[in-house]
């Protein structure tokens, strides 16, 4: 769901790695989606199309529209599904910085837990910019793409889909419950912080540990 | 200011290291700060004996009450130092996880440097658990100290009393001015749920950035 830059980059991974991707859009027109799905030999359709044909369901929409966007997919086809939430709540209306929609008591991922009971949500790969999604090799050593959500095996689901893009053993760590997505969301100030100090958005974190 | 935990970690090392240290509370009588002074060789007293007695003043207050400990130390006597913002506005009022009681549109440090226009604010360890601020070799690699302040001379002031800690060459990331300590606040819900993930605070991030 969603057919900007983060949505394409998935997109063509999951293409990539042998899987079937229906990108869903508001309109079953959308030309975006209509041009990458021709170029990659995938389906396109609307978001209700899109959540019908998956298997697993990405939200790559944006963080603002989210809510909006899984309602038009529908309940009934996000139901037993894992929902892979990518977005970030960011409202650019007032200018740079942006600032968050939600944070502190509550997130967009806990918000469409709720909004969806019977969809099995984990947030994901919201913490870095797309390419490096899909492309963990981009920046030197290792590096953690941080998981949250309440389904255990909806998270083992994720990261089966994120050691085929690449992502080694070991890099994965599970902050936890859904609630764990607040802090995955609000670090956003953070990376686009250290984003503007490091000149370029291809940048993550390490978690380092002492050894007990 | 302060005489926790973090208070007395640092007034610790910074004696360690060859500085002398006034530990400020709000009561002159406070026996924590006596204590520890007395096994260290320094001096305490009111958060205003304190401030006027340093070069450079760390706030290690409890960030829900920092605005009101550096009143209480008197703007004339923070006018013109750097004032090293440890703090984090974390309210456990309301149980577990704790919210932060200012985030998104502004921080602590924004609100302390607008208090407190003469002083030379500067977020920096804020991220990290005291042991670890102290002794960055508690946790194995290289890792990321973040600072953030409007004056780059007092940043660099900052650097060299981290060095003095042991901070090697290259961990220190600066985010840009003080409107970049809110990332660095915000930071702190992520850094809970990897606390609990881990099972220890000694833990912090590397940041890694691709190569151009």
């Amino acid at each position: 769901l969603g057919t900007g830059g983060v949505g394409q980059t998935l997109a063509t991974k999951i293409v990539g790695v042998g899987h079937e991707v229906c990108m869903g859009a508001r309109d079953a027109s959308n030309e975006k989606a209509a041009e990458w799905a021709s170029a990659n030999g995938a389906g396109h359709g609307t978001f209700a199309d899109a959540a019908g044909f998956g298997e697993a369901i990405v939200n790559a929409t944006a963080g603002t529209a989210s809510l909006e966007a899984l309602e038009a997919a529908g309940a009934e086809r996000l139901a037993g599904k894992v929902v892979i939430d990518v977005a970030n709540p960011l409202d650019f209306s007032g200018g740079m910085p942006p600032r968050l929609s939600v944070c502190n008591d509550d997130s967009l991922a806990e918000q469409i837990q709720r909004a969806f009971p019977d969809a099995r949500v984990v947030k994901a790969l919201n913490t870095m910019t797309a390419s490096l999604m899909v492309d963990p090799g981009l920046v030197p050593g290792e590096h953690t793409v941080f998981v949250a959500g309440d389904d255990d095996a909806a998270k083992q689901e994720v990261w089966e889909l994120l050691k085929s893009f690449g992502w080694p053993d070991g890099s994965m760590l599970d902050l936890g419950g859904i609630q764990a997505a607040r802090g995955m969301e609000m670090y956003l100030p953070l990376w686009l912080s250290m984003f503007g100090a490091a000149g370029t958005p291809v940048l993550n974190v390490a978690v380092h540990v002492a050894e007990s």
